[in-house]
This record gives C-alpha cells, structure tokens and sequence, in this order.
C-alpha cells in the first residue's frame, strides 16, 4: 500500500515558512509564530525576500538559498506568487506543501486555472499538496500548529478534516474551555491535490487518534469515501456534519471552497451506508466527537441517571429513550443499598435524584461506582456534581458571617482530589458522561476535563452523547459488508438499449423497461403489448381479469391522472373501452400494454439515480402516491451488498410494513433485496441507463412484484 | 378579573422566612441571604426559634411574634412542620406562601395526604402558595432573589414557569456568562395551589416580561392551560420544553413533582394549538427564549448572512433553509456597493464572507448595516465579530515582538465603543442575532451581552433562533380563533348509547357509530344491515354494484386480516359467498353490514380520544394502513374551533394529499374541517363516549367519507 501524503506532511521534521514576516498582523506571521510558540522541535526556516531574521530566525532571501530540502513547505503569498514558489520547491525536491493562500477556483475561471496550473506542477514534481484556501493543521503529537491561534499544548485523541478552515483556528480557544483536544486536524481548503478521504485515511491509521470527526460541504469521489469510512468505522468512529445539501447550503458552499454538494438525503444514505454517525452542527461535532474518543465503548443500552435534581434527571431520561437508550428501574437490592444514603424524600429508582444535597463524593463517585459495579447499567451519566463553581457563587452571601476566609481560602475548602472519581470510566470498562451548567471555573468540571470524561454544558446534550456511543456501538456490531459479483451483461440489454438511442429516445418504455428487468431476474407483472383492440383483447383473456390497460411509449413518463392507465378492468368489454380511451387520449397508435392486476396493500418503490461524485445510487422506499407525499425514501451507492441492501428497508420510517401486519404475511426481504441489488447490477453494467424508476412494487402476498417500471436513457 | 395570585407573591412589601439560621450550609440559609444580599428593599423577617438575630437582622421566636402579617412567608424547614407553619401564618393574616419544602406527593401516600392538609389550610385561610418541593423565585424588578444562588443584578425580561427548582438556581452562573437575565422566574414545584398557568398568565399580563419560557414535565388543566396561552401567545412568545413523553420521561417526572404527563405527541400538537414554539433542550429554552424577548420582531423569511469565514456561513444557510427562512442572494447594486469594502477572492452574493479579515468593524457594524438598510433582508446574523478574545489568544504569541505592551495593554488597544454596533437591531427594527466561539472574555460577546443582542456559540443555534423568530412571526399572523358554537345535542345518540350500556356493551357497532355521525352531519358510506343472505343481496341490489360486505358487531372492533370484511365484491353471487364467509369467521347470527364501496386513494383518519388533564381531544393524519406504520397524526383538544381544525390539516407531513395530486382534486377542506369540528361536538355532548375511531376516511373526488367508524364506550 502507498504511504498515505499526510504521513509526511503532519510529521516533518524540517518546514520552510514563505509569507512570515515580521509585522505580527499578518497571517502569515502569526502561522510561523504558533509554529514557534507551539513548541515545535523540527527545523523552521523562514524564507523572506527582505529581511535576514524573521520572528528571531535566519531568514533565506529564496527557496533556492534554503539550506536543505525542508519536508514541508507552508505557502501564504499573493495568489500569483504561488504557482512560481512551488515550482521553486519542486525543483529543490520539497515534496510536501501546504497553500494557505485563497482566490483560486472559488473565486471563478481565472481562478480555476490557476489551480490547475498548480496541480501541474505538483504532478511534475512528485508534490502532494494541501490546499489551495485553507487555514493550515494542528499535531499535537509532535507539538506542531500551523493555525493562526493558541493550541492546548496536550496530546489529544480526536482527528478533524474540515473543509471549512475556521473549524481548524477560531474554535480553538471555544475547545480549550470544554476540554476538547485534537490529535491531528486538518483544514482541506479546496482539495486540489489532498484531499478529505486522504486526510480520513490517514486518522484511521493514527494510532493517536481514537475518533474521527469530518466537516463536509461536498464529497468529490463519493464511493472511495464510502468504502473508506466502511472499513475504518469497524473500528474507529466516525462523525461527520454535511451542510451542502439545502439550496441555500450548496450555494454558500461552492462559494466558499467551490464544493459539489448533493442533496441532504443523498448524504444521509451515504453517512448510513458508511459507519458515518450524523450531527447537525458543529457544537455536537466536537463534543459528541469527544465522547466518542473518551469514553470506554458503550455495551448495551441500559442508562443510569445520578442527579442532584429531579428537572436535568428527567429531561435526559426523555431525551436517552427517544435516542434508543433505557432508564431501566434499578433492582430491588441495589435501591436498598442506595435508599440510606440519600433524603428520604429522594428517588432512588433511576434517576437516582438526592435532590439538593451538599455531599458530593455521594454524587459524584459513591453512587455512580455503585451503578457501573452492578450488572444493571451499561453506562452513567451524572447531572450536577459541583464544588468550587457553587462557592463561588455563595462566596458572596456567605462571606459576611465567614470573615476569617479570603475567597481563595474559602475555595480551597472544597478543592479536592478526584481522580476516583474521574477514573471510574476506566476502572469499570463503562461511559460515564457528565452534565453540569457550571464550566472549567468549577473544580469537578475542571477535573472531569483534565481526566478526559466528557463534559456538556445542557442535560440534554449529555443524553444525546450517550446515544451517539449507542449508535456506535450498532455500527461496530454491523453485519459483514461483502462486495458483491457483477452478474455477465445481458447483451439484450444494450440492444433495446441502443435501439432506443438511435430513434432518439429519451427514455425506454414500460415494456421494454420489464424486459431488461425480467432478463437480470427481478419480478415483473406479467404483460402483453397489443397494437390493436383484438390483441388488447385476447391478452387479457389468456392473462385472466382483472387486467390493468396502460399506453407504453417511451414518451409517456407519467401515466396517473392523464387517462393513460386503467386499472382493475373486469372484463373484455372494458378491454375494449380502455383501449380505445388510451387511444383517444394520446394518439391514434398508441400501443397498450396489458397488465395483470397485481393484488396487494402494500407499495414500495426502488430506482436508481446518478449523482456527480457518487456514481449510479440505488433508491428505496414508500411506493405509490406516499412517494411523492410522504418521501420516505433512502439512498445507497452502488455496488450493492446484500447487507447495504437489507440495511435499507430497516431505514425507511415505514418499515413496520415489512412485517406482519393486519394479518398481511411478512414480506419476502430476499426478494426485495435481491430487486435493490438487481438495480445496482443493471447502473453498473449499462451506463447509458440514467435513472430507473420502479414504481410500485406491490407486495403480492408476500412477494414484491414490480407493476411499473421507466428507464431514462443518458443522452 | 380576580388579581392574579403572583401579583402579591413575587412582588411582596414584607418577608418572613422560617428555616434560615446562621449556618450557611443550610438551603434556608442560603435563600435569606440571596435576598438580603441581592439587595431587595423590602422588609425581611426571619423566624427563629433559639436565635434571637439571624444574619445580621432581629429574628423572632414565632409567627405569633412577628410586628406584622408579612406579605409573603417562605417555609424551609423539616416536613411535618409545614402545615403548623402555614396555620399560623393563615392566622396572622398572612396570604402568600412559598413551601420549598419536599417530601409530599411526590413520596407516595403519605405524602399525598399531608399535601392535601396543605391544600385545606389554605383554602381555610385564603392563602395563595407556591410549591411544595420548590426552589423559589426571583423577580429581578425589586431585586427579589429567594433561590440559593447568586443573580445578575440587572433587570431582564424572560420570564420563567419551571416545574423543576434547578432551572431557576443552579443555572444561574450558567445565564450570567450567557448575558441572559430573567424578569421574573418562579419554580412551582408540586402545583398543589399556585399552578404553572397561574405563573403563565402572571407573566403573561407583566410588562416586563417580553418572552416567556416553561419547562413543563406534565400539565394539570390542559384546556385552561391552551386557552390561557392562546390569548397570550398573539402578542407575547411563549416557548416551551416538555420532557414528559417518553416511557423512562415520565416515570421519572412522576417521581420528582408527580405531574402526570401524557404523549408526546399530545403534547406536540397541544403546543401547535396554544401558539406555543416547543424547543428539546433546556439550553434551547433559554437561548431561544432570550432571542425572542429581546430581538426586535421578524417580518419576513429573508436572512442576511455576514461572516468572516466560509464554514460557519454555510452551516448557517444550510440551516436557516432547513428551518424555512431564505438566503437570498443580494442585488447587483447592493453587491456592487460592498463589493470595493472587501478582498477579491471574498464573497459577496449572501452569506457575504469577508474570510480572514482584521477590520471588525466591517464585519460587525458596516455590512450588517448595509443589509438592514436595503430591502433585501429582513433579519441578519453576524458570525465571527471578535476583537480582545483573539488577542488573547495571540498575545503570547506577538509578545516577544511587542515588549513594550503588557498584555492589558496590548488588549486594551481592541476595545472600542460598540454603541453603534449593538444599536443596529433597535435602529432598524430588524432582528440581529450573532454567532461567535469567543465568551464574555471577547469585548464584542460582552458588548453584545450587555446590549442584549442574542449570541451564539454556534453557528447553527444562530440559525435555529432566528428560525424561532420565524415561528414567532407565523403565530402572531394566526387567524382568528373563533370559539365555536356547539350544536343541541341529538337525543336519538343517547338512547343508541344508553341501549348498548344496559346491555353490556364495551362499543357501539359500525352501523350504530355511523348512525351518530350522520345524524350530526357527517358524510359516512351508505349501507344496510342484513341478518339474512336475501336481506344482504337485496341491500347490495338497492345500493349497486360494487359493494363491501362486513360483519356489524361491537365484538368486532378491527375486521381486517380476520375474513371479516370482503371488499369490491361485484356481484349477487359474491355477496352471497361474503355473507356466508363472515358467518363462517365469526358466529350463525353475525349481522352484517352491506356498503357502497367508496372510491379513492386518497385515505384518511380522524378520531378522538380522552386525555387526564385534557379532556377530549381530536385526532387527524394519514389513514388506512399507513395509521399505524407512519404514524402521520396529530392532535388538538376539543372545543376545536374552524382555525384550529384547518391548522391540524396542514400538519400532518402528508399535506400535500389536500392539494392537487396526478390529476386528482384539492380535497374538499371545508368538508374535512366539519368532521373533525363534528367529532369535537359529538365527543363533548356525549361524555360516555370514551374513543372514536373513522379510518379510513375516503376521499371520493374531493368530498371525504367515512368508510369504516368505532365508538367506544366509557365503562
């Protein structure tokens, strides 16, 4: 396997700097000086035309004076100053660069080029570049920080790719006060040369890094992200926000780093298919990130819930069963044990709620230890452990009767050592999440911070965290995910396929859609096409009625509504007539399939669309005239395995309908798979398919039979 | 109107408080040294057994002692010492009480019966009370403080109704930090008197409070508790969390203040009807509520984004557009007038994205103003306006470079006058909402804090708050709610009730239920009852072909999957076989019911149910078999005006069925507005109806009718 670009540019032991200088007000000085400030302990040498130190550095007037080769080079110059410098480098054998610089394709053609002109010399180089547009990376590890802001100096276990570049340098001071620490992160900017699946890559194999948290605003090459991520959530998690996929996100996002962006319920699908858990805004990016990386894996769903008030315990009880969790009624035995050690008027069911109570130890660490011991909960949130945070807001009001305490004295009465408390985690192999409205200035938040237990400032938060590790936890018991086989091409697909093409033909008709269907196997309405009333006729008898009658031409899309389909015709006289209002309401020649009636309740609906970056996706979801309405559908990328395809009809909100249901027998999942997988088959063998639309699929007993089907063509 | 009984309790001249002492470490404490220290000016009393002084102030042996009734008593002392307490206050002529003490209802019977001795003394004495198991309240008007924690001393507008005592204590450093201030807060603990509408039409009619925000675990009086908020909610925003719909919410609500709460999504469309903006954290409550009180209000959908970086821009309008507002790009002119302010490679379409830009005041003040200024926005959001915070975070890195600053000074350089900035909403009268990652240790977020502009810690919570205001705008411009007239009841539905209760009956047949129904109006599916195979025949040859054919009993409550509904039957043979085959399925002498199939598909339901607390409430969505797979349904309580009725048929997510869909046309609304109004009626004439249940309702054309109805009977 090829070394992954990152591997050298996030670990160099040499970096030229070009765009430092000495005026602290400008970025590319403050880069250099956090690199310098950071405590990094490889090589920086500043390149500056003018100047001979830069920021207390020997300064090298060109690349070309550059003592050695450096590892990385760090480019933050005038747009057209770029292309030149790394060619520079090139020549001297620097291999890795980072271009913060900006004003390349997101800013339109001229643009555009100059990226391509970049990626050029990269290509000849052998250069593998980060950027152009981005705000630079952070590895804790060896203490480098390439951002504009002051990084937490510890190591840290949570691995970003963003592409925004704020997500890398404004938030670092909002992370030092919740405790959030990187191991590497990296801003992509505009993903000319590196891109986010190689940054993703490389924090799967971080050994550092213990979480992966992605901030997306568009995917380039959608099923080597997918596959990617497939392999590396087996064992490592990851998280991502994608913000491209409302009218006005795609817009601001290509505006931005010029990101494709697809719809939001494409990503859904792909996140899913992916191992991907899904936040919706940056807050729980971090934070849910963070509690991903800390805390002991989540093994069952069970919740306990210790708190020191009954509003927060109740509020995360809600909040932990609409995420799938369980409050379960702790035993008999275990209440006995707690029951004497809290407020007769306090519960100790779960929520065990001591109500107000200035015991901390007994919140904070009796009881919790007492929950993780038993075999009754599989992990504990604790609400409202708070020591210095509290005294400090009655410091005030105590103050005149305790006039022999300064308030620092005052505090330090209640500074103690928790490292019992911070270690349960560890020593009891489960999550344990803290909720608190007091922040670092509070003692136990300070120590909860320190000693890498998960802190969120809203009851609910820390609920949702667990649920997170909850969703984990399904995703690392997923079923195996095995490539499928490409059936051979049906070579009378490409014919009708062709044939169509060369009349012009936008789209394949009904009939012609069931035959390739019915050539790869997949369960089509029996029916005959009839080119006058007497076929129309003698189809329907040999059929059986009721029968459907529908026009079949490539031009009709759309049958509903427009006097084109009748449906549950009885008998030969109807035939007739249906035959004929066809013709009426197309053309003279229309010809007419004759369908049987496919009985069944049930609909579902499947189909395939490609979208830019994912390739052919396969669709599922509610059939019939909820598709429109209700639009519980979901998407997968193509290649489909067996697991992908079943994975799908459990995702859909409607899934009850799969299974028994007023007496209706389960459906056959087999066959509906095989239908999901048969689509995918048909995308990747025949590229000149661009969508497949099947719809309904009527569940007939308990076999899906697909009653109407349109292939459009790619013109 | 009677004056409500907040007015004298949160707004006394005199306090006594029983249970304060000199130990510090005592809640009673605690809360009479927040008064005294929070500088309230009226006088306080504290009533101390042993003590002849308690902090600083004359304390009195007994009630009995006191020089004069005090306008308010708060009891913090040991339970079975409450009731003695309120006597002797009731006695002295005292009428307003706060009971923190726990340890009544919420404990069991025991508990229950000395909450009811607290309820009779009262009602003996004329006293008003709030709690018991309560935390207190603050009124920051008069400096009014009775919690144990410290306050911002600055008046604020939010007014608060919690059911528990931590969201209006423990936060309160939390709020503080969040510039975020109370008008008035009141913990109501167990509602034995004072309940939380009592609190909600309180703040409701106070001129300081702006917004109102209720953390609500289950509520008591549900119609008053609709009607109150109705009239409220058209001048003044209400938002609210309710956390008592999940099985492990409402176990653990019940055993904290005992409320009795109800589903979710009863709750949800209770809170659709009362205008009431619902939120799922606590952190949403006061953040959103905060933004609604002091924001000035929305008037229409289009945002104007600025920000210094593209990330946060993107998920801001990813997130504005998911929540119904627009980003619409600016005009050529307005464009061409920003464009010359900022870089070439930045954008100015909307969001405008300054990216990595030293000149706060373009980001924060110019741009915005701009915006506000043309008629192209309707509100706007600001991300990343920071000055000392960012320069905080890179002092120690220029340090070395600018000796001769210290670090105040070097920050001192940042803070300029931010009137102007913080003035812009209220000069405008457009809402500003900011997003940053710097606290109060940035000079902007304090500006903004202490101007009560609304700030974010994240982008997307900017967003959602401004989607709030949008939600706020749609309640505000509600239609009228006209009470409606309820129809004389019709005698012939309680001699149908009153047969089928004498005989035992647990439900009303589908032919009796229908018989109601169309006698107040309702359009049900013609049909016979036939207890012979010739009655059934000629009833089918009467009605025309095709026909359902259906066992009738109050036994059968649901038919499907059991053989005991045969449907599109076609012929006098096929009605024979149906008749004989439900006979078969069920018993010799089954009646059965022969009805007019009904065509369509498009299905509905409708129905009621009761609720404790709400009384009859009315049910709508989606109906046939995807009931109870989709679960697309929702709820308003009876007396269900003609507004109340049509906004339950725009909630439901299927919606679009009402309108015009593959050539069918719009259902008939009025016609659907009549039965869900009908059944309201129906449900409130007859209280010993327990549950009505019409699936489907049928759309045939446009008009619905009733396909299939059940009456269950209160037993």
């Amino acid at each position: 396997m090829q070394e992954n670009p990152l591997q050298l540019l996030i670990n160099p032991a040499s970096i030229a700097t070009v765009g430092a200088g000495n005026n602290p007000m400008k970025m590319g000085t403050l880069q250099a000086l956090s690199i310098i400030k950071n405590g990094y302990r490889g090589k920086l040498y500043p390149v500056h035309p003018h100047d001979s130190t830069v920021l207390g550095l020997k300064a090298y007037p060109s690349v070309h004076d550059l003592p050695e080769p450096p590892d990385l080079a760090v480019l933050i110059v005038p747009t057209d100053q770029v292309v030149g410098l790394l060619e520079d480098f090139g020549k001297i054998g620097t291999k890795r660069a980072i271009v913060i610089t900006a004003g390349f394709r997101e800013t339109g053609a001229e643009g555009r080029s100059a990226e391509e002109q970049l990626k050029r010399i990269a290509e000849q180089y052998g250069i593998r570049f980060l950027g152009p547009n981005c705000m630079g990376i952070v590895n804790t590890q060896i203490s480098l920080n390439v951002t504009t802001a002051q990084l937490d100096p510890r190591e840290g276990f949570l691995g970003l790719a963003s592409q925004s570049g704020t997500y890398v340098t404004q938030v670092l001071s909002y992370l030092r006060k919740r405790g959030i620490r990187f191991s590497k992160a990296v801003s992509v900017g505009n993903e000319a040369n590196i891109d986010l699946v190689d940054v993703m890559e490389y924090l799967g194999e971080d050994e550092h890094t213990r979480a992966i948290i992605l901030y997306i605003e568009g995917i380039r090459n959608g099923r080597r992200f997918i596959e990617s991520a497939q392999r590396i959530s087996r064992y490592k998690p990851i998280v991502a926000q994608y913000v491209g996929g409302s009218k006005s996100g795609a817009r601001a996002g290509l505006s931005h780093t010029g990101a494709m962006a697809g719809p939001d319920i494409l990503y859904d699908g792909m996140f899913r298919q992916a191992g991907i858990i899904r936040v919706h805004s940056i807050e729980d990016l971090y934070a849910r990130g963070w509690a991903l990386a800390t805390a002991p894996p989540l093994r069952g769903k069970r919740l306990g819930i210790v708190t020191n008030s009954g509003g927060p315990g109740t509020a995360m009880s809600h909040t932990a069963d609409q995420g799938g969790l369980e409050v379960p009624p702790l035993s008999a035995e275990l209440q006995e044990e707690i029951r004497p050690l809290i407020a007769a008027h306090a519960s100790c069911a779960n929520p065990v709620d001591l109500t107000f109570n200035l015991d901390t130890d007994l919140l904070s660490t009796t009881i919790p230890e007492m929950l993780m011991k038993s075999d009754e909960v599989d992990g504990v949130i604790v609400h409202g452990a708070i020591s210095t945070g509290f005294m400090k807001e009655i410091y005030p009001q105590v103050a005149p009767m305790w006039t022999d305490l300064s308030e620092e004295q005052f505090i330090a009465m209640y500074k103690k050592d928790l490292a019992e408390t911070v270690s349960l985690p560890r020593k009891y192999g489960k999550p344990l999440i803290i909720s608190t409205f007091f922040d670092r200035d509070d003692h136990y938040t300070d120590s909860y911070m320190n000693g890498d237990v998960p802190v969120f400032f809203a009851p609910e938060k820390a609920a949702e965290a667990m649920a997170a590790l909850l969703r984990y936890k399904e995703i690392r018991e997923r079923k195996d995910i095995v490539a499928p086989v490409l059936p051979r091409p049906i070579s009378a697909t490409d014919m009708i396929i062709k044939a169509a093409l060369q009349k012009r033909k936008k789209a394949l008709d009904e009939y012609e859609s069931k035959r390739i269907l019915s050539a790869y196997g997949l369960p089509v309405a029996r029916g005959s096409l009839a080119n006058t009333e007497g076929e129309a006729v003698y189809a329907a008898a040999n059929m059986g009625f009721p029968v459907a009658v529908k026009a079949c031409s490539w031009e009709v899309m759309h049958k509903t509504g427009k006097g084109l389909i009748a449906l549950n015709v009885q008998t030969e006289d109807g035939v007739r007539q249906a035959f004929h209002a066809i013709r009426r309401a197309s053309r003279d020649d229309m010809p007419v399939l004759v369908q049987e009636m496919v009985k069944g309740s049930r609909e579902f609906t499947a189909g395939m669309s490609r979208f830019p970056g994912f390739g052919p996706c396969v669709l599922f979801g509610l059939g019939g005239i909820f598709m429109e309405v209700i639009r519980d559908t979901v998407f997968r990328s193509a290649p489909l395995s067996a697991t992908e395809a079943e994975e799908m009809l459990f995702d859909i909100r409607a899934k009850e309908l799969l299974g028994n249901l007023r007496g209706m027998p389960p459906v056959d999942r087999v066959s509906l798979v095989n239908i999901l997988q048969g689509i995918s088959h048909i995308a990747l063998l025949h590229e000149n398919i661009a969508e497949i639309d099947l719809n309904p699929i009527i569940i007939s007993g308990s076999k899906p039979v697909i009653a109407d089907a349109l292939f459009v063509l790619k013109n």
